[in-house]
């Protein structure tokens, strides 16, 4: 009894030992064909292992999870985000590419955000939907934007800000394409304002140079997270 | 007279020395948030210099080129690349990502081909695709393939040969990602049977197993190219 | 005359041809031993040419910029930023590194920000720092902090979002480095509500989820800059 | 009996967790003097575990493998490939740098092949090799070739197709050099004609623009393999 | 009792198996926020395994170990190294920076030194520091040097020799970052004198062009290392 | 006269800001196949501008230098380097690859030296070579050696320092790779004793732990250079 539970904390402890180790890895080129990432492995974010190349079926290199969308009314910035990164679509583990589909209720947002580890390339697949891109600093934090519509392209340099708004009556759509399999997001007001912890109040007043009251008001929204 | 024409040789010279200059860059991550291609400044492929960032206005990171497809018979492939690299979207200059939409007339192909510098990832826009790609050496030459519809998407490692056909009764199009902003293509049959000058036949016909007739037959149909 | 005038054109076309080039490098391993940009070459941010190997003395390897700091009451954050990247220290030009030297005042901070293109790494020199960083969505947007003294470190993961408040009685110094010639800043407050043009006010109220009145109030903060 | 059978289960479990994990890794700039692989652990393709660095003798940053060619006429091609990537020589491992020796039978082929993680350079060592290379279609799919002879050296940018064929009348040798240490390769008559399972007839007819006898014919030669 | 052993058995090879994997992760953009190296998992140089993202606190992005230095009189260079790498510093972990500190004796040298992997940025913190680089061979060999006092900062460029010399009358001390997060050092009269076994004197006294003599006295002062 | 002055002036001095930008470009993956440095273009160590597609003929991918060795005793070493990098093969520019040829007399020696931007891998010719490598400080400065014949191979890490010694009574010869297309070297005793200006002794006495009057004797063997 004793030995049997020694031998589960050993496993464990090798399991546990071996979890982290799979998020280790990083992006440039690959030094494998492909490298399927396997869900049943191991529950961690973006770290799954790769399946032995020959139980990997045809299926890997191709996803249906962007045909359908998600439901844009189910959170207060009136769009969804279906995510096909490494997570979601496991085939592009190791390959330096992911994508999205989002789609927009009217006067939805998707609101400013920030993609810490890529750049993206997106396509409106319906409606019309306002995109802004502020610039850096040197940029004198100028701001560029367009409305878009269906066949449009857009492009978001790495670690830039950035939002999309649907401006149309109807209901818009795009997907957007990443140079790395784990772009990671940057919501910005949910950052700011609904971090877990909060960040101080004092911090943000004096950052935002308003009072105490306005920071709370804003942190008060964004207790049900994004 | 003569000194200016000296003095035009020299800013020619100077050209000279310039242009090929402009294609040397690679492109991991970017040094600025953007340099947009001054499409006016040299005419090469992919080495335009960047426009004063003052001078770049919003429509930079936008495109439309994407809205209109071409026309699939318009070649013996029943299929048009409308492409959107850095040499026909100037504002993903160093940003290491672009796009391509393809479409295909019934029966029409985007025949075997490489990216030599890059992975590409793509999403079928209308129609049904048989989307097929090949793994290398290691992998026994595997044949990975799947009849992808609207909505679906696929992943294709970089470096592997790969194709699309047309196997439904309509027009199909698809729109796709590269991570490089100028990530190259390799046509197979283009390059073996039609390159300028030719691959001498003898040793075409020592690759392929046949007689050096076969490979003429085929050189036969690449004299008009892609 | 009208010819040295066509000359004068075509040598300010040639420099404004190749100006813009200066700003296309980029920064993984350099090629040579070391590239000192030229700030008398070309008026633009980080693209200077470099000083021929022959011309560069001893001096460019070292800077002195960070003895002296400047005064963190000159502007509303309380903090002072004297910068170290290529275009305020040549030398470090190809290299893949810069530093910072930022002085605050006491309440003063370094607000919430971004560097798009870099890992931080820093040293608090004097006073006391209170260092917060907030992970991305994947994380719970979680808040890590820590109150930091003379002599401690810090590192702020590639774009992430991260600000400094000095809650000691006394000025604070920091000085941090960063794994890029040209890490780039997004100050989040100034992006978000000092862009230039605007970001719509019915954009930032959506994503907010407040009022215009609340939005237009802390944009007002902001039509002074930084 | 139970309980170790249960835990057989649970230690081959984790091993099958681990092994597909060995190739995950990218090969940029390595991370410490060098990891040479241990060819005992676990048999997959690029993906050896390394030894402790203290197991690791003087052995493994040498080898002798190229010391003896093999035999070219031991299949259709007329030529014989040594490799020294990693699954070949350990000590590369996570170097960027790979290596194969290349025999050739008179007449014999390197058939059009390409690599599609690696630029190429390469010394005839001996006899007198045909070089071709192909550029893509941005160079019009320009055919570039140079006989060679022993000590003469060629370049093969990455992802471009290129070949070898051994246009004297005695054997010919040659050793390659890539930067990646698992290159991997395309034959492009073997990928075409031979992959597992086959691309359908109608498929490649289309892309060769011939009848599907005159593929099925080729196919035909491809049943064995390289 | 047997197969418990055989169970002990089996997770140490598992173990042994997976600890050489840790080593083999490589340092360009990291995949995920951060992946804190576990201390307690495996006692190897720099591949620790990550912390399960849950349970690494607020701490691991800041360090307390450059507050004091190391007693500089302790070995015959009269300086003491207080390193920040991945090793000391685990938050630093796939994120492609590192720290050191250095404190120096009157009269003190870091001796000439090469970081096989990293460019290098570093600030005097106090008293006067001669610091030396030497360029490549293709710059003639040229000797860059300059006193640097507090607060003046300098930058080493990746694999360059370079050297620091407390020329002052008190100690100094500097701290410096660099682009990996495991830069590697290798001390150039160590390596050359003190190598573990001994690199044979013939060979030293061909490439330095003495007699066996000199080199054996400089070997001798190096018996006891760094 | 004054007015051709001028414009002689002002085409120099673009060509004095136009020179020094060609050695800024970096070598990961390529921007396009491949980009002929232009010999005639500006004369500086690495940085020709490529020739335009157009004019690069057959000849750029190929190169005859290395067929024939140097006289390896016009210098004290008894070993001649053949270079073939970017400046001696233009062809190699912006891909990745570089080689040597090294020829040695009996007793000759490529003396210690260091790589700083590659991984080398050499294959040795003819003769018999002692290879030696020495880890870093990680490894305890570890020495591997082995005398290797024509036909062995070797790999040199990343920035570690290494030498070859003819063993033989005969000539020895070897080609090596690197996967950068400027590697740059630096020869260990030349940098220490030979730069210029010189180290100043006293800190060279310091670090080798010897008087002056032994630095010195090595000095005075280095001043004619390497």
């Amino acid at each position: 009894m004793e030995r049997s539970k020694t031998l589960a904390a050993l496993f464990i402890h090798t399991l546990v030992l071996v979890a982290p180790l799979l998020i280790m890895a990083t992006d440039p080129d690959p030094l494998q064909d492909f490298c399927v990432a396997d869900l049943n492995g191991v529950p961690s974010v973006n770290g799954y292992p790769c399946k032995p190349p020959s139980s990997a079926g045809d299926e890997f290199l191709f996803s249906s999870r962007a045909t359908m969308g998600g439901d844009p009314m189910s959170n207060p910035n009136g769009s969804n985000v279906t995510e096909l990164d490494v997570t979601h679509w496991p085939g592009v583990n190791t390959l330096g590419v992911s994508m999205n589909r989002v789609d927009f209720a009217p006067g939805g947002t998707n609101p400013p955000h920030i993609h810490p580890r890529a750049t993206e390339v997106g396509l409106v697949t319906r409606g019309e939907l306002l995109v802004g891109i502020i610039g850096s600093l040197e940029s004198g934090n100028r701001y560029y934007s367009k409305v878009l519509k269906a066949g449009e392209t857009f492009v978001i340099p790495r670690g830039l800000m950035h939002f999309q708004f649907n401006v149309g009556k109807e209901e818009a759509s795009m997907v957007v394409s990443f140079n790395s399999q784990n772009p990671g997001i940057v919501f910005v007001p949910l950052t700011m304002f609904g971090s877990s912890p909060p960040i101080p109040t004092p911090v943000l007043a004096k950052a935002l140079r308003v009072d105490a009251q306005v920071v709370d008001l804003i942190k008060s929204k964004f207790t049900g997270g994004y």
